[in-house]
């Protein structure tokens, strides 16, 4: 776990380009040391003198001397501040040349560029935040969607890090029992029985379950799902691709320069994303459909998770289509979840639902439009429940759900090994799942995982 | 003149895009019982007991009470604040969804969308800064190079503010003696003589031209010079567009997004910008260039300041030369800059600076990049002085310009019509200048003037 860090760091926060405000932000140790090299208080005080959490007058200069910018000055002391360290924000007019010029000014007067998501980490190493919290900040930034945004503004709340904290309470409550069984087998210490423990880990296990569970919705809102619509050539895919990217309400994703990642063309259903592929447009992707075969259909559907599959019942099922069909069930079994959708409902039919025995199904004509009854079926195969007013924790990322997976697996082995091998293998796996579950919320956690979650935030973070 | 806002407005201030941080600015009256509606301080402080310039933490809810956001709060009283009215600045964290969700909230609890530029226009309509100072305030967002972020950061400064106030005392002391002259011939006053009138006029004019000078500088350095290289075909234009277009910085023009007009193609001569074309890439023009015939030239000419008149050594000097010499004549003769480039230098010569006599002429080979003997010729054509450590005063836009030129002119008027028309007259033309010189810095002004510089601001400053 970090927690040491010698540099003092600067960074622009606010976004690249002209604005009428920017913010510099300098954190570290030294903050005041530093940011005393050239920003000069109206007021002719020391930043020793400065009340903290108060906004001054400065001037801002570059090394040479020369007056930058009159900025707002706010100044935060260790550890009350974002990081929890000494804390300098600059907020001034917000010129691209300048900006760039004051932040020059800062590194020349000793601080260092601060890397992606550095001020979080500081604040995550600082016991400021969970790591669950801090991939929230990085989820509120991201949000696309209102429901998105509203699962990332749960994670700052801390909720699920309290959820965490509680479940991984009651694995070393067991633990903990388990252990005063071998160690002091004889003492008279008020104990769980074993039906107690057997009790307690149900408990558990059904805590995890939940929050599994909850990875399905969340992975739809926050990360969204990768989709494939899939049928033989002529049975509509362009037009449904179409029908779903037009969109009720904006997607804010495609402006330029704001995404660092590239990230799939998204299409909202209600409060999931679906993502439809992974570096084309949806123009060209709209090609790209029209053009597959069933071969390259097998691929596609590999490394999906929904699978549209579309069947014209305007002409008769045929063999392509039955191919299409072993496809799809090939898919299910996998566990992928299929839509079959009966398309050009407004023609004569020739065939229906009797051929989808099992599969959930819709018809419709997507020439004529009707999106929202797509859509909603869509987003009820994977939203449960109402994301804005439910106040339940909710997994928004692979990570997450990989811990909670690893702890579940390993409460589940404990509760069998205590009736089948003993005490003591029981209590291993328990350590285990706590392991796992403090990995959750970065109580133990490597630094590769660290580097990797906060090397997805943007500079300034 | 604007005295009156009735609406509290508010706006993203920071540009928009992801970023870790994002500030929303509100102003207005009823500032503060607009944000009490949706923002809730922690310490459950009322807005009247919080203290201004203090940074507070607080949860921003939308309509429906739901938190949006935990973010810094500050809170500034009129009249100590940017626009001299209540202001509260929301500094939340930086995703675009969420600060428009926070930015809604704000329009729920009262608050009207700013327009571009509307909150500097209410601390200019509030006296806290001058026409020329606010017009500072957008160039220093837009400024391109140091050198035009320097002229920007001097004109925020005020001293051009300053000199144009001693440029109108100046002037209404001789109207207020002619005055008193007219309306009192025989009172006893203390009063200037006639040649002391003239002498203080003398002055005037001195000061004025100084500054009408100053905008060669000031132009080329903010605005860009409209440029055109001319000469016929085949004689290395695209080469030296070319040349040029190598910029030793980079230009922070090309952001997408980030300029809401459309800039020209610009080149960075030193301190000089070089407009290169309105609306086609270099690229683009450099295909046009090459297709250039003496017709199409006329036309460029005509609506440039600087030709770069371009004549190919390496092949005898011939009709078409002379053409396009014929043309540059006229353009000097004309006021326009001209600077004629004997290319191919390092080829055997048909002729050399003897045919361009009483021309400014640069001899170089293009094509073996001799970029920086021709950026300082063309830089010294239009910069003079060193604009980082002068402190001079510098125009540096066309309206700036017009309103000095009108003022000059009419002191000079004044200044015959002294001897040839009678002290009234000369008055009159006095009244005039003040006027001019008035709407320099904005104390008296149109509202068309105001709307017009006002609305090349963006939205949020």
């Amino acid at each position: 776990m970090y927690t040491m860090f010698s540099d003092t760091i600067a960074a622009i926060s606010t976004p690249h380009g002209k604005g009428g405000v920017a913010v510099i932000r300098i954190s570290g140790d030294d903050a005041f040391k530093i940011a005393e090299k050239f920003i000069f208080p109206k007021s002719k005080k020391s930043f020793s003198e400065i009340k903290e959490n108060s906004v001054f007058l400065a001037d801002v200069k570059n090394a040479e001397g020369k007056t930058l910018d009159e900025s707002l000055i706010t100044i935060f002391r260790a550890p009350r501040s974002y990081t929890g360290e000494n804390v300098v924000e600059i907020s001034c007019h917000g010129g691209i040349l300048l900006t760039q010029n004051i932040l020059s000014a800062a590194f020349s007067a000793g601080a260092v560029q601060a890397g992606p998501g550095e001020f979080t980490r500081r604040a995550f190493s600082a016991g400021k935040l969970s790591l669950t919290e801090a991939e929230s900040v990085i989820g509120m930034i991201d949000a696309k969607t209102n429901a998105a945004l509203t699962l990332a503004q749960r994670g700052v709340s801390g909720s699920l890090t309290k959820k965490t904290e509680k479940i991984y309470g009651d694995i070393t409550a067991v633990i903990g029992n388990i252990y005063a069984i071998i160690d002091f087998p004889d003492e008279d210490l008020e104990r769980m029985t074993h039906d107690g423990m057997v009790e307690a880990m149900d408990g558990i296990i059904a805590e995890l379950s939940a929050l599994k569970d909850s990875y399905r919705t969340g992975h739809a809102v926050c990360e969204g799902i990768p989709t494939v619509i899939c049928g033989k050539p002529n049975t509509g895919k362009s037009t449904i691709l179409n029908l779903l990217a037009q969109n009720e309400r904006a997607i804010v994703t495609d402006i330029a320069g704001t995404t660092r990642d590239v990230i799939s063309e998204t299409v909202v259903c209600g409060s999931a994303l679906l993502r439809l592929s992974d570096t084309a447009g949806i123009r060209e992707s709209a090609d790209i459909v029209e053009q597959i075969g069933v071969d390259r259909s097998k691929k596609e559907i590999e490394n999906s998770e929904l699978i549209l599959a579309v069947f014209d019942t305007s002409r008769p099922f045929d063999d392509e289509d039955e191919e299409v069909l072993a496809l799809v069930e090939k898919a299910e079994a996998e566990g992928k979840t299929v839509l079959v959708v009966l398309n050009k409902s407004d023609k004569e039919k020739h065939f229906g639902e009797e051929k989808f025995a099992g599969y959930d199904v819709i018809s419709l004509s997507a020439k004529s439009g009707d999106r929202a009854a797509l859509s909603d079926k869509i987003e009820g195969k994977f939203i449960s429940g109402d994301i804005e007013n439910s106040g339940e924790e909710i997994l928004t990322n692979a990570r997450q759900y990989s811990s909670v997976c690893e702890c579940l697996a390993s409460v589940v082995s404990a509760k069998y090994a205590l009736d089948l091998y003993g005490d003591d293998i029981a209590g291993t796996e328990l350590e285990r799942a706590a392991t796992a579950i403090s990995e959750l919320d970065g109580r133990e956690v490597s630094v590769d995982v660290v580097d990797h979650i906060f090397h997805k935030f943007c500079v300034g973070k």
